[in-house]
């Protein structure tokens, strides 16, 4: 059996076919076009499907179905996009469209989602049924899977692990609340963090380490490098930064207890130099009877996990 | 059909018998005895059991099991309590016990989750299948239920939303975190910010209310009075603590996105009082996309709630 995965950005279409051990055998990527309606949007999704499928001789009979994961809110079981960010889709019915070409079952599904999806059911938390993945970038996204499934709550729009609170009256978030984890977590807090501590230590040698000299060149591995060098700015930085993905990592234990916590996105490049620091702080947050159980872990499928949970919600409804 | 909820506390264990209908139709309570053995406290509680059904003329064909919440961590379909603070139970295997004097299925799982079970199954969220219960009441204790079950986690220690960090750095807790929702948000919080700040404004009326003009005995509903009566410390006390619960909540839809947040605990006999300033502030926290669907809502089942929803574990598993 083959699978489907389509990862539905802004700026690209990305498609992947999956062989029957979820390995993507084939990926193409066209232009989305956003500035179109939806329905030219899905015909193009529909007909690279179809292109797919007969480069590969394969029928509509050895596709289990196809999966988009796109950004936004969307319900899976209906086939609907309600809105997603950077496109022309309201309350789209995904499903119908593609079916217009191709006679297969059609799900979607929120991206971040379906990266998570990925990680627990070929990735780095393989196997495992209840997982949280939290997604390190420009942001702090997140996928919860429960029971082998993506759970987002009862209108489809949850998993913000990153728009939870950690510190009242902190930092402004663009979500309109003060400290979100997003601004303590992601990729961009920490470049900032480092970029006003450069600012504040002119010895430290994350000065010399941006391109140009230029703090806005600030890179979160030129952090990571910089500690690795013995500076002592970027070690305090860098070690502030673990505590607080370990606090996001500790609260999603305390009320979730999944049995591994995946750290993706950007972020998640930095692999044990990363996971075994957060592990160690978020495990010191937790009490008796409620250890951390599992070392967190970096997610592995990367860039692909997108079109690899897109490919396999369906097999999970 | 009759179904029987035991709520197995430190000083007494209260045992109902519930109708076709989920109402308790019989309810018994008898001290636990907590320095014995687990052996003998299941044995009475067994006892009682049977006490029951007798009274009533059932056999135990006309029960479809026997539930227990207890405190602590439990794993419901092994029927094991894995530990239970203030007893003497390690690792015991609750389901065997009980069988050795009746033949019906046991079940077991932690109390604050059957209180939260029975609040989405016939209270506050009924019939609702994605439901959060936040218990403010010494602590902040927690219920999450998904897709109509309990969820507890990969190792049914999860639902402890009351120690979720929501100011790092914050007020000290007694799990060994600092900044907990439980240091904010619960009754005894709401009680220490009241006489802090009574303390410090000797005219507030909240200096008289109190029994004995003695600080300490501060309740809860006398905030809430003297906040009613016009007292401008109470209503900033209060105004504050709403804020404080609002965040706990809206940490919650971000995340999990219940349909419900109910809230129970001593603090939801001021229903409205409490949920209506709750709801406005959680509402105000969420952001397009991600709104506040419904009202928070005030638990209505009171102290049955744990009867209630043990009896209830098992036709959810």
């Amino acid at each position: 059996m083959y699978y489907i995965g389509v990862d539905l950005g802004g700026t690209t279409i990305k498609a992947g076919l999956l062989n029957s051990d979820y390995e993507i055998i084939k990926k193409v990527v066209i232009p989305t076009g956003a500035e179109r309606s939806s329905e030219e949007v899905l015909r193009d999704m529909a007909m690279l499907c179809r292109e797919i499928m007969q480069e590969h001789n394969l029928t509509e009979e050895d596709v289990h179905s196809i999966g988009i994961g796109s950004p936004g809110i969307a319900s899976p079981i209906e086939g609907i996009i309600h809105y997603a960010s950077n496109l022309n889709f309201n309350e789209v019915n995904v499903r119908n469209e593609i079916q217009k070409y191709i006679n297969l079952p059609v799900y979607v599904e929120n991206d971040a989602n379906c990266a998570a999806l990925a990680e627990a059911i070929c990735g780095a938390a393989k196997g495992e049924k209840d997982v949280v993945v939290m997604t390190l970038g420009t942001g702090v996204g997140g996928g919860i899977i429960i029971n082998g499934k993506v759970y987002s709550g009862a209108f489809c729009g949850g998993g913000e692990i990153g728009h939870h609170v950690i510190e009242m009256n902190g930092r402004p978030c663009g979500c309109g609340r003060k400290g979100c984890l997003e601004q303590y977590a992601s990729a961009t807090a920490l470049i900032n963090d480092a970029k006003a501590a450069a600012k504040a230590n002119a010895g430290s040698s994350l000065n010399e380490l941006v391109e140009d000299g230029n703090l806005d060149n600030m890179t979160a591995k030129i952090v990571f490098d910089a500690a690795q060098s013995g500076d002592e700015v970027a070690t305090a930085v860098l070690d502030q930064y673990f505590r607080y993905v370990a606090h996001g990592v500790a609260n999603i234990v305390y009320m979730l207890q999944p049995s591994t916590v995946v750290l993706g996105g950007g972020m998640s490049a930095q692999k044990e130099n990363l996971t075994g620091p957060v592990t160690q702080y978020a495990a010191e947050e937790m009490c008796p009877g409620l250890e951390l159980r599992n070392p967190v872990k970096a997610a592995i499928l990367g860039n692909d996990a997108g079109i690899i949970g897109a490919a396999l919600v369906g097999t999970t409804l």
